[in-house]
């Protein structure tokens, strides 16, 4: 197993583990602009008139919430395996095809969630990035031969 | 501080945090399966006949989703935290027991939480990866020397 | 982009990124601690009298909840980007610049929403936390080239 980073897979690496990161942290500004907009607070200190409003809840942020915990659930574990993976040692080529068809997969999930295509559309940008995580951990755990 | 990846640690802890990794998606599954079998769906184009089913939630649907959150919350750290101990130089003996006692402990922690074991059970199993954890941080802020 | 770890930054990162993924973990305590004292649990199996106790909710645990998913969606993808940043080799100067303002600006996030201040205070910590995060993932994907 390969332990260094300057590979030729690694900028690579890089540039789709942001691009992914930064796909769920904008999660947070969706919720933050439907919260807004319909006045759904989830905090008192967040209201703006204290004797007219109070805390609530609302379908749409939910949805979105909801959308950024599978995110936090999947993209963290993406980038955290395609790490090890990179640092394996992977051909170039098939390095490219587990970040690209996860990145696709990931920004199709979240069209999917976000406007509620019917199933089974979201099940399947789910499912399409576990594959690519799993085929990477599966790569981690032959290379790490324990 | 050691800033290199190529050390004799790393491999192990490349399968270690895989395998954790690995454990924590699983019960991305686990939840499907629960949501499946007892039809509870928290999303409307989920349902499958919508004229008479609608959204809701289950108690054995929100166990599995409590233990996935407490993995996302305590699995995480580990890796993050895991990979600066591993770069910082630590012998393989000791490494190896961070390692060992922290995915020890997050097994056990799942069994005690699915089955609802009798307390203390999931709570031992939740303050050993804590205490695994939090010694790897130590060592990494002494190496760090800051 | 130098793909390598040895270089002066990194003993830097480690620091500034074991103590604001110490910070999140902390959340866990505290959380614990107002569900002692208060008697709040969220599993039947934490009850200390289960002919006299259920499961139940309070504002203080979930407001400490709150916070501590707010961090697992800002702190780690901040240790995520900010390895990757760390790794495109930036000026010593500029990434400490980046990782004491994001550090900063967590705890501050932290006392606001758990001391409830007036707005904006916790936008405040919010949104300087993201402006660091998203500079370091701007320069990772300018070293990128891609």
């Amino acid at each position: 197993m390969a332990g260094v980073f300057d590979n030729p897979v690694f900028p690579y690496f890089a540039f789709y583990a942001t691009v992914v990161v930064l796909k769920t942290m904008a999660m947070s500004f969706v919720t933050a602009f439907h919260r807004i907009t319909k006045k759904v607070f989830a905090n008192a200190e967040d209201l703006v008139d204290k004797t007219k409003e109070k805390v609530s809840t609302h379908e749409t942020v939910e949805r979105v919430r909801r959308c950024h915990l599978n995110d936090l659930e999947n993209v963290i574990p993406f980038v955290l395996v395609g790490l090890l993976y990179t640092a394996s040692g992977p051909s170039l080529s098939s390095a490219l095809l587990h970040f690209r068809i996860f990145t696709g997969a990931r920004i199709f999930h979240t069209i999917a969630y976000l406007f509620a295509l019917p199933q089974p559309s979201r099940a399947l940008g789910f499912f399409v990035g576990v594959i690519a995580t799993v085929s990477m951990a599966y790569n981690v755990l032959s290379a790490a031969k324990y």
